[in-house]
């Protein structure tokens, strides 16, 4: 994480107000409030604001005129069952925002998610930092072979070397050029005077993707739950998944009822379809189940044996 | 505004606490926060949670680490500035829940604004209150003679002892019926005994649409002020206005150099049509220019000059 | 059902057209375009228009310059497998739009769905129709006393007459009333030329929820299965899972590869929890394992064995 | 335009072929259906589908059983009604699909319209083609010096020179590093067989932001139009605002008399704020007005003056 002198500064600024508000609080979020949560080498995650607690979704489900809250037991049984039932509306009376540093191709996965608001740092009227990302070393995983879509063995020796200085310097060469045909110093004047500086908006499209942008990122809790249930998942990018991994803490110190009840149903759960279903049945009958006679694919099978732990 | 006792001191009990947050607060919106403003004659609206101030809307813009906040007047330009040239997703990073109890009939309409978060009161769960709208004599009005979907004079005499005698009869029957066909006491158990009940999401097929039904409603600001713009219009339903007309008052109270922006580059603006505004230049020019050679179809003409305050 | 014979006319013209399309085409949706299939006992659904078909789903999914579909087999295979691991936007290149006749309160469980376009008859601008939903007697059902949102046993004998009496009455009443309060005639005369009329908007809140109203209502695929897995389910009120019913058939009929995928993965699946995946490894293990020891609720173990069609 | 010989087969082969079809057809749009429109240097936009036509705009607005449609001349003051006063729900009846080739930080801009649904060629799953965006050079546009966002004079000489030079040498280069990361030929097996080549989803990270990508994109018609009014228009950036000029001449083509009205009431409107209004309207009168009497601050003035084609 690459924070300036000047951006800690205006953070610990920010923190160090505190004013009374008749809303609901969370101490634990507060805690951590405008705090940069580091990600890979140069990103960050940060909370910058927030609206509602566990209590809010319990309220909005009631439609109380007050808190709505009751025991605390009855509180989460009620949580609890709108998760593993799968409501939605109650979720989305919560609200959070975040603040984002990460790469440019993260940053082209997240924005997929669409019911999200989304300001980011625009290169077409400012002028990107000189940040990229580089794997570290444990990171710099070889293609899969049997899955196109994913990851190997981590790169070794001299293949990894080459492929660090590679991007090390194919990023660095076009930064520097991009920062040569904008042609413009810090103060604003051309560093050349005898030209007159290309474009911002054009001058970025030589930038690579792994430059470093960021942006405010505000969503509900619905749809909170939904990026994390994707995106902290096992099958995810490691780039996007270690922000998914920050912000899953972060929600856990924010709504920890919903957030226990979101990794017992849907982060830890399995579904069975009738098929696989059907399968489970015969076997907890105690009857000897193989694929060819399961009614299952062989590649249905495999993933089914997978989430049962039982040998394929 | 027919709050019980106990409603009114769940809201007081809310009203009395404060806690200290570092989140932005914005004192005027706290000063009326969870207090119901009434709507009709037994509505009410009343601002539940927010996020965010006017100088969210400058800190996203601006993609700061801190407040992001400059001179006021400057801030109030840039917010004039996003206004006028309808930027939209700073205006997002604000959010704001209302609780509202309406007529179904304007829940109807209201709901058509679809990027919304809503919790509504369920009917198929519990049992709906004795409430239902009746007009008061002045909002009684007749159908508008030239536009089909609009109101004309208001309605005199017998006809209107008529029609406000036929709405609470058919509203009180059609709810008295409700109740005996569901057969359920205060206490939960059958007030005749010798009949089972009519199941609550069959038996409220029976109520008429003056009924009162309430919901959590959650926006964002650029949403709201979209919602306000059609809503808080002269051509809305007078039923649905005054709830529009509410709610932007507590706009101004939560955002207010926001609201003005709005109010002027939105409420009080005029769009005119290329062919409005070549007729603009024209009489700008000096030329006089009248409705058969303006280019302009009759009714173009007259919205125009309506527009203009010019006799058509 | 109760189309008019004008209606009537006006679907078989538009049935009886034919052109020539280089769109992608579905024979056995054609064969039912625009045909009312009757639901409830007034109301219908039929489908407009739609766009793409199994095989736009594997375009999509493979970005392609021409269909993108290779052999049958293979294609089946890639829906199953983006269906089973809830990929959404290649579903969503697909596109329906249905005409839906149906009562006010079924019409306010639908609009909730708000990933939708909707165009409802406007009872500002026009006058509904004489038509109310009265349940069938073998859907009169009792409120249910374990569940507070759902359907016991049917009502019988005098209770059930009179509950049917009850809701045809009162809707006939409010109907003749807001007729009366309208003071219109079919040649859009007043009925008393000494009355005004009440304005059509709210002569409206007059009627009762099981008025007819209609819609046309557009989704894509994603959003319609969504759509159909909450309210085609058992769980679902019946009044509306009619509806969702006659829309899966439909759905059958123009993708039928991924409304099996669908039925198999989606309606036909069970999700288990983390705890209850433990329990069903446990028990697969030959563990005998009961709730005390489950680490389950007690409504959880039943969900769950109900689920595995154990006893509990 | 770049499309092989392959592709351009795959899409003949798609034009060749015409099914009937009962659905609404717009033998215009047919004729170009699937066809390429070239933009920029090696990009493409081009329809893949579509659903509805003008007609189903009156339909919708109707709820009408069968086409809706009355007299031409009717049917286009329904729809400049409509379009006029700002509806939308009728223009969201119609749905197009397009398939588009352009440089991802065009995409980047793009994306940023969130009501659309997407399907992107995937770096993580497949291996991008050798193509990157390098601007014509009377499109080397050099920084505005007054506006921070905008493009000022046409870059000359060594200048221009030099950042071709760059373009060009700085995305070659990068690309051929990730070709080599991957080490992957043609057929599939690595070109070096002592190196496992770098993932998919990370070696796309050294390419730059001019590199071609591709999607389908699918909207309905009101979003469509919101796209091509910010678009399409004189601020767009010229390398979006090509691709919105090609698509708005397909959409003249598709719904015409929509399109009319769109561009008359939006494209070519103009919006007066309340203080520019009253402004007006007291030059209307014959004041002679200034802009330190007129209300409207410095950048207000110059902005309505040079709408109304008079000197600031």
């Amino acid at each position: 994480m690459s924070l300036t002198a000047e951006q800690l500064a205006e953070i610990d600024a920010q923190r160090a107000g505190a004013n009374p508000t008749r809303r609901a609080t969370v101490p634990a979020l507060e805690e951590i409030l405008f705090q940069a949560a580091p990600v890979l080498d140069h990103g960050f995650v940060r909370v910058i604001d927030y609206m509602g607690d566990d209590a809010a979704v319990v309220q909005a489900a009631r439609v109380s005129y007050g808190r709505g809250t009751r025991r605390t037991s009855e509180d989460a049984g009620l949580i609890r069952y709108l998760m593993r039932h799968r409501h939605s509306t109650p979720f989305e009376m919560c609200e959070i925002k975040f603040h984002v540093k990460l790469p440019i191709f993260v940053a082209r996965q997240w924005i997929r998610h669409r019911t999200a608001n989304v300001n980011e740092y625009s290169a077409r009227y400012s002028i990107l930092d000189r940040e990229f990302y580089v794997p570290a070393p444990e990171h710099l995983a070889a293609q899969a072979v049997v899955n196109r879509q994913g990851r190997g063995d981590v790169l070794q020796g001299d293949e990894a070397a080459e492929v660090l200085q590679i991007l090390r310097s194919d990023a660095t060469r076009t930064y520097d050029n991009y920062a040569a045909m904008l042609n413009e110093g810090v103060d604003g004047q051309p560093v050349d005077p005898s030209r007159q500086g290309l474009a911002r908006e054009l001058a970025r499209m030589n930038l690579t993707l792994n430059t470093y942008t960021q942006w405010y990122w505000k969503t509900d809790l619905y749809n909170l739950l939904g990026f994390l249930s994707l995106r902290a998942d096992s099958h995810a990018q490691h780039e996007i998944r270690v922000y998914a991994e920050a912000m899953l803490a972060m929600t856990r110190a924010w709504v920890p009822i919903t957030c226990a009840a979101f990794e017992d149903y849907r982060m830890g759960a399995v579904t069975l379809s009738a098929g696989m279903l059907a399968v489970v049945k015969r076997m907890l009958a105690g009857e000897a189940v193989a694929q060819p006679g399961s009614g299952l694919s062989r590649r249905e099978w495999t993933e089914m044996m997978a989430a049962l732990d039982r040998p394929a």
